[in-house]
């Protein structure tokens, strides 16, 4: 530790200066633009003489908690498996969330809530900064140990806007032209942009219960716009950042017993809030209600089918700790879109049967293939997780919005599908838009990984050289392990007298 | 690691087999019975014509959170404290605990939601599924490290459908006969059967809300169901398997520094939210909310007790992990019947204190004499947490209840007490059927815990050999500790220029 | 380990005896004086005839739930950062702050809920106990490693004390004389108390949704009362328990790689949770919202600029984890008084980041002169993270306070500022209130620390030898950390039959 200094001055200096100066932007920004919304101004909310009870904060913050639980200890720990790369995973997803939850809640507001000149703020926004900052994450598990923090700072500036640009068009554009055979071209959606005109602050995920414009493409859980969008940023961005000698550091990319045991944390964590993190923007009453029900349903049977395939591929029948760290996971990326549907029971544990084993598969067979062939190097297998699992979600919400009826959904289908319920879409024509969404969605995130791939090989860029990947000392003042306890122990050895 | 392989295909293939027949059938079982509450489904929901504030998802859903995590964080941790069982402590509970949410909906929904020929799910359910699977896990730790994973499913299939029925029997079925002496048979109870004919969807312990019958005998929190039924269950299955050579594997059976630290996680998880484990299916309003006060009343004098106990028993005034991790939780146990009641504040505390020191004498004096006099290897020391703190527990129900006058309860009675409140039964009549619910679920806990170890000793089922017990190894990919960690610390030394 | 007894009997009683004592005392005052309050008595509830969905427990409890995992894994493990002391971190935060829940459970009634002869308790006392029990454990932090278990619960039998008897003058006595200059002395509050003496179960905090007196000074979430007050009480004390040899024990005071990342969980959840934290207390509906908002951001600039300032003065450029457990938090602390206010979203923003750059530069420059200069050894540091920046909210919460007018509050003015609404005080007057009770608080806490230092040197009080501080094996039972698991890979190396 205690080596010659390794980086030059206009290194060191990226981090700490490109944090001021990120945190200088949005705090003017703030001042100019971000205020309470309604349910948190003091003025506005008691002028409205409400009860105090129907404040959305009792609806919404409990689940938001859950959220906030998973964005920083379920991704954060989740990443500690790396044996020396737990001070940066924790550190930089603490540091990554923190940056992305500010620059979304802009990002997000002049996309959904901006009225009047100013961002409205209060429990839907912070929900909707929260996905969005899940969405960052997911791309720094696709580069995970290969990038120094200043370089993901960038990555996150440009994500978050990418992000909020992709959900804007899933929710407010896209409209597949209804005269055309479906795979048209999309437009700006005027019924809907002229009601987003008079509308009040309003979570970005289209709760009905607003006068926000209704959601062209449903997608509550972010099967497309988090799951498939994250993904595949961080993989395009991470194919552009290959490094063919990363096998210098190939003794650093393992796991050792108790890395694999913080990332448990991480992962039971993820596991037991999913049904939250779907439910969180949905309908209030029954809409909430039934997607946490599938939502946990169907985690249970990627459970059992990540243990299933991964005790039937592993070597002598033993399983592997990465299925179970993150395949199980897949059930609730599965989900994403169609959970807040009438997906029933029966229908939530087969598609999380079906994610649990695409993704065990996935982490098996397919991952060594996606670096040799492919030259994309995926540290955490977002591919596997996040990638695969959140396209099968968007075609899961295809094949259940086409399926949606008037007498399934009752007079609910107003929440759940209210341009259908309004007459002016047809269940098919709903499915049509959520498969243009996944469409449009992939190419969002291949542009946008692409150009932030370009953007993070800028040269003066500080990056960790292929034979210090994986590693934390290069970011990090790091502890010895074992040498002090050795000490200690000796020294205990010794006899003395009690003070 | 690289050793040669030791399982036969016979062995190996048990599990994902297994995992997968078993997700088939609850799958199909799902498909043919299970279906949305009228709180879960959009049409029923909103046929109902009610306002989304009053769905008892946000009465019910944040406790049901807390529940959660107790499951997976807490008995998930908690059972960490092995040094080379990590993984499949934390691991199996993962899968064990998966499957039965799946299974114990389906056996609690025919019991108690079974109407017009389906199973009705919703956050009450929810709620059920989990507290089964918490049995399910009392269980696994009375035979952890001594059972393989294929063994353990075998074990959750069983005591799911015991538990369920020895929750009908005390829940709906047992009356004791009115004109006898009290101690006497029980029987159907025909006013409650019926009702129950013709009533919704309910949870199964009661909440008073909606036209399920009354319960016969109360035990919002499982002192008898959960903790008292998952013990002995665990403990009659651990000596029907029981290893007279697992003096083999002595040398794993204790904790090292840190997987201490990582119980220690699952013990403050299960701390901090065992009120609302206790409160969670109570009735709404002062129903949930006294019995999260008791609870959280009772948890501080149990680890007040604890810490007495273990300076006052350990050798020179030392304290021992092993109890500071599990009597400390006894206070939770022990008010799992009476804490709806009015126990009184100074009763929770009573109640903490005494179960405290019960369990803490018991690891301390009574496990020793369980293996060496009884044959009972009870690895997690079961019997100390849950086994006798849950009897205990059912004996405060018994004293509470018989307590009960309409003067404490005023027009709360009907809520906590039904039967009395509705003249059907007398205060004693009541503390009687509350001590015949106990034998019932010894009963039903010991003849299951029989049939449970007789099962799991077919001789095809994979177990682990004496000298493996306790060790991840047979059943996990398990990386080195330390080596790699060396290796890299050495190549850091090598200088090196930056990339 | 298996040295020679250190500790006579004299000693090792202490503890045991001591636990015994002080639960045996309030086991008494419970039965005496302590009652459920009319929102979780059965009789009382019900004889309101009140919508269970009223119950304040639907409002508050999923707060309380985040607080309680704040304290018990969010303190608990933030202090596991030391090498050897991850037992009594965590041990005795948990036995620490279960003694302080009964025991302020009893202070704080007496001083806010005191009633017909008895203290009520509900939800809102068990916050408040909670917050007590969090100054306890911020003293803690200043003494870690240098003081045994029964002196810390002597510690927390006076401060708990000075704790509720501080925020009762804050609360309720503080009047600064409205004919003086306003820095004047202060009295008996004559309406107040009057008010106070025919209120029901109240808050200590004020929450005006009942008829209990308006508080003086606001703190909602506590920057003077848990923050300074918990900081300075244990600053002092640890001046007084001052140790020139402590060098003796230098090789145990640092961190080794995963007692870091054990550190983490600490920290994490304490910043998710947070604005649960500052929420808890406040009004209902707007004022719960606001205060949430306001410190999710206001933590995540404190965490922004904690990576800047900390990269900026490392060496090398390094990060260091102590800053980032530690100073990221800040931005809670900070806000703690003023979020409930109309801070604005850039206020907070501004404030989080103002306080975790003087809580980075604290750790960095100050903590070393404290040490050298004023000897007072703050082994975590509580004087950056809870002292200076409690000290910042302190007076963020005079200028906000005096900022207040009707045009920005509205009639939420009635809910943030009662006395400034009534007409009975000018922003200006509650700004001059809010100072006062900053020096307030400052004087309890030092002189309280300085008779807590003076109580915990009696020389019969079993202390640590400056040898052995921050070394677990003089309280616990510590396991070895590496022993077992070289013999069982010895042993696994054997070849061996299938059983």
């Amino acid at each position: 530790m205690a080596g010659s200094p390794r980086r030059p001055a206009g290194r060191r200096l990226q981090l700490p200066l490109l944090c001021l100066l990120l945190q200088g932007a949005t705090a003017i920004l703030f001042a100019v633009f971000v205020r309470y919304d309604r349910e948190t101004d003091a003025a506005r909310w008691h002028w409205g003489n409400r009860s105090n009870a129907d404040n959305e904060f009792y609806f919404r913050y409990p689940s938001f908690q859950d959220v906030h639980a998973m964005i920083f200890v379920g991704f954060g720990f989740l990443m500690v498996f790396l044996q020396r790369y737990g001070f940066s995973s924790v550190g930089f997803t603490f540091l990554l969330a923190a940056f992305a939850l500010q620059w979304s809640t802009l990002v997000q507001g002049f996309f959904h809530s901006f009225h009047g000149g100013h961002i409205h703020v209060g429990v839907e926004s912070m929900i909707n900064a929260d996905f969005c900052a899940g969405a960052v994450l997911i791309s720094f598990g696709a580069t995970l140990g290969k990038t120094g923090p200043a370089q993901l700072l960038l990555m996150a500036l440009l994500e978050v806007v990418l992000f909020g640009l992709n959900e804007f068009v899933l929710l407010n554009l896209l409209e597949v032209s209804p005269d055309g055979d479906g795979v048209g071209g999309w437009g700006w959606a005027g019924p809907g942009a002229e009601r987003g005109g008079r509308g009040v602050a309003v979570g970005a995920r289209g709760c009905p219960s607003t006068s926000a414009p209704p959601p062209q493409v449903k997608d509550a859980g972010g099967s497309m716009t988090i799951h498939t969008f994250g993904a595949y940023f961080g993989l395009v961005l991470s194919r552009v950042l290959y490094r063919p000698q990363l096998e210098k550091s190939k003794h650093l990319q393992g796991s050792v017993y108790h890395s694999d045991l913080f990332a448990m944390i991480g992962t039971i964590f993820l596991w037991i809030f999913w049904p939250s993190f779907n439910s969180a923007p949905t309908a209030l009453g029954d809409g909430q209600h039934r997607t946490a029900l599938n939502t946990y349903y169907s985690l249970t049977a990627s459970t059992l089918s990540t243990f299933a395939l991964s005790a039937l591929v592993g070597e002598d029948g033993r399983l592997d700790m990465v299925h179970v760290q993150n395949a199980a996971l897949a059930g609730g990326v599965v989900v994403g879109t169609s959970a807040e549907m009438m997906l029933t029971p029966f229908g939530a544990l087969a598609a999380g049967f079906l994610a649990g084993a695409v993704s065990t598969l996935g982490y098996k067979f397919f991952t060594p293939i996606l670096e040799s062939k492919f030259k994309v190097q995926d540290t955490c297998g977002v591919h596997n997780l996040h990638g695969m699992p959140g396209v099968l979600g968007a075609l899961l919400g295809v094949l259940v919005a086409g399926l949606a009826t008037h007498e399934t959904y009752g007079d609910g289908l107003e929440s759940v599908f209210p341009l259908i319920a309004e007459g002016q879409r047809s269940a098919t024509s709903q499915a049509i838009h959520q498969l243009f969404g996944l469409f449009v969605t992939l190419m969002f995130a291949s542009v946008g990984g692409g150009l932030g791939g370009l953007l993070l090989r800028l040269p003066f860029l500080d990056s960790p050289p292929d034979s210090q990947c994986y590693e934390d000392q290069i970011y990090w003042e790091v502890p010895g392990e074992h040498e002090n306890l050795v000490q200690g122990a000796l020294r205990a050895e010794e006899p003395e007298t009690q003070a």
